[in-house]
């Protein structure tokens, strides 16, 4: 081969070189091609995609949906969410809360979070969000270069806890967006429903984003559904309420989520949506509508599954001393807390290595989930029973 | 309802407020439930995806594919098309051009553009761009805060034409990457082969990153495929090379794509996988190895099928003293000039008011494009008769 001429390495932006690999695929990576492995990392359900959706967009496909579509979502599909959210979220005073025109669907949650980002986050702005939360929240902010300010909620015997005093203190003039996950990942707290008018207020007052995650809206188990930002807010507030056909679904392949935004901040969006992905599947939206219109069964077998993985896992750990694990009201994880240990990822490979089962790391979630790890409870009775009988002895 | 305390707006990135509605989606929200209308104004056939595709992905769904899946590709995908890709693109002295670690599965070509964007531009980067071209690249890095720097293909006798030394003196320090897309949308314009070792070594030198837009690679008419970088290019080197199933095998509204770059930066790209969609659906990158391992007779029905189309919007489009056509030698679109149009985007809105043919206006390609519109003959010779027989009258 020729000698080539000298060359100069091209360069990544700063932020994408700082991008750090995610704590729980170091773990994951570990447990790649081990036959006895229970994954209980990832927020996921062994639940397939129910047939009746499977079938939707079996038959949209055949119908021959396969063109482009409209970049904020199919009409229908935007109507039957917002239909579904009011129905959800409606009050005697708001019986409707959003119409069709603020709801833009994107591909997963994940996409509606980026492009979220995209929209308001640059060099130096500041995120402040409660945690611990989902890493990928703090990752898509840092893309955009921005701050992330982890306000971290406190651990007491009666559970998690809000200070809504320190909430609003880590707020500065560079503050572009609070980010508020209720119920919440990992930790399964529940804002109080008290707290959001306040929360609301506080953000009008200020100029500041406000942005709900509320994808685990539907697993409550004390209450039919938790409270949403979306009872309280005015249509053209600077809110933004990210949702997911993920997990209330079992659709976590599909990668269509939606957002209810204000009208305005929607055809922004929608235009964002052209220049990352230009869409989702038209024949996957289909499917969509037949999982929000015909789903309620399913979404209350899920919740109901999810209770039981609860309880079964807080009965098995109750047999540990050493493991500190509030009970859940919501979503669909256990974040206990192991005593006596200080690194949680070193802590998940070796009981990994013991056990085979796959635990996320606490400290990949930020401030307040030193010494815990996670554990996925939407799975079934069979496959929790054989992690706890491996687990228990280990925590012991 | 109570009077609500002062409200300061939260702000949007300056970046999002001054991103421009595309000047196609002006023309064609004209259009919107207009009963006659025959659309050549976007990039796509009027086929539906082929059987055998969609067949792959129902029986995907009924298997239950409908997990979390591989961020860069599931490998099967991976594998096969880095099989195309070499039997395409191979040559004696490099018969295996590309490996499978170096593609990532992406959701759409436009995704995988937007995450390259995301990991090259900062605020202020410069972005060089052989014009006419594909709007959506100045757009998606202008999110990125990036500043373009077109480059316009001469028009002559022979067709469209390059000059190299304008291209490389259009490069700054602040150059972040050079885009070529080639064959190129609107133009189908094709680099010449023994241009691609000269524009290599230019950004070898100066550090710059080459991405190639090469989703038309298929869509040629006077050869077997479009000179490709990667016959030409080292493992190592900084190029990227973007393609999409969309044209070729008619999955436009599936949304998936891949890219080719570097090891190293491939495993850069996964990480903004996740955190911008988390991947592209299990079940749909199934089909996309049925696609790829049996569509080339469908390819080639394609390609053909353009090729007729071509020929019949030429043929009729000579009868119009007033329009300048080069025969298009690769690409989906003719691209013609109409003398005496000066604003393409008020002509396009008077051609569909009197013909219900939906045209795209040349301005909204940048330099290059001014007084041309933009047909796709992708379509069947039915449809293009019909659109050509109300165009001609319009256009004489």
């Amino acid at each position: 081969m020729a000698a080539r001429p000298p060359r100069v390495r091209a360069k990544l932006r700063p932020q994408i070189n700082d991008l750090e690999e995610s704590k729980i695929v170091e773990v994951w990576q570990l447990g790649l091609g081990r036959k006895d492995l229970i994954p209980l990392w990832v927020g996921e359900s062994d639940v397939v995609t129910p047939a009746f959706i499977r079938n939707a967009a079996q038959a949209a496909l055949e119908a021959g949906h396969t063109f482009y579509s409209y970049k904020r979502g199919e009409p229908e599909l935007r109507e039957t969410l917002a239909r579904y959210i009011s129905r959800l979220h409606g009050t005697p005073e708001r019986p409707t809360p959003v119409t069709e025109d603020r709801v833009t669907v994107t591909s997963a949650g994940m996409n509606g979070l980026m492009l979220v980002m995209e929209c308001l986050i640059d060099q130096g702005d500041e995120l402040v969000a409660v945690t611990p939360v989902w890493p990928n929240i703090f990752a898509a902010a840092k893309i955009q270069g921005g701050v992330p300010r982890p306000v971290p909620l406190d651990l007491t015997e009666r559970g998690w806890s809000l200070d809504l005093d320190r909430l609003f203190a880590a707020c500065s003039p560079r503050t572009k967006a609070m980010f508020i996950n209720s119920p919440g990942n990992p930790s399964g707290w529940v804002l109080p429903a008290e707290h959001r008018q306040t929360i609301l207020d506080f953000c009008r007052a200020r100029g500041i984003w406000l942005i709900a995650d509320e994808v685990y809206d539907r697993f409550v188990y004390d209450r039919p559904v938790a409270p949403s930002f979306l009872s309280i807010a005015e249509p053209d507030d600077d809110l933004i309420v990210v949702n997911s056909f993920s997990k209330a679904w079992a659709m976590t392949g599909w990668r269509m989520g939606w957002l209810v935004t204000s009208h305005e901040f929607g055809e922004i969006i929608g235009k964002t949506v052209e220049f990352n992905t230009s869409g989702t599947p038209p024949f996957l939206q289909h499917a969509g509508v037949v999982a929000v219109r015909d789903g309620e069964p399913f979404v209350h077998e899920m919740v109901e599954r999810c209770r039981i993985g609860r309880d079964l896992v807080q009965q098995a750990l109750s047999q540990c001393p050493r493991v500190k694990l509030v009970r859940p009201e919501a979503a669909i994880y256990a974040f206990f807390k192991v005593e006596g240990v200080g690194d949680t990822v070193q802590f998940c490979k070796d009981i990994l290595k013991s056990t085979g089962v796959g635990l996320a790391p606490g400290e990949a979630f930020g401030p307040g989930g030193d010494g815990c790890v996670r554990l996925c409870f939407a799975n079934s009775a069979e496959r929790l029973s054989e992690a706890m009988s491996r687990l228990v002895p280990a925590l012991r």
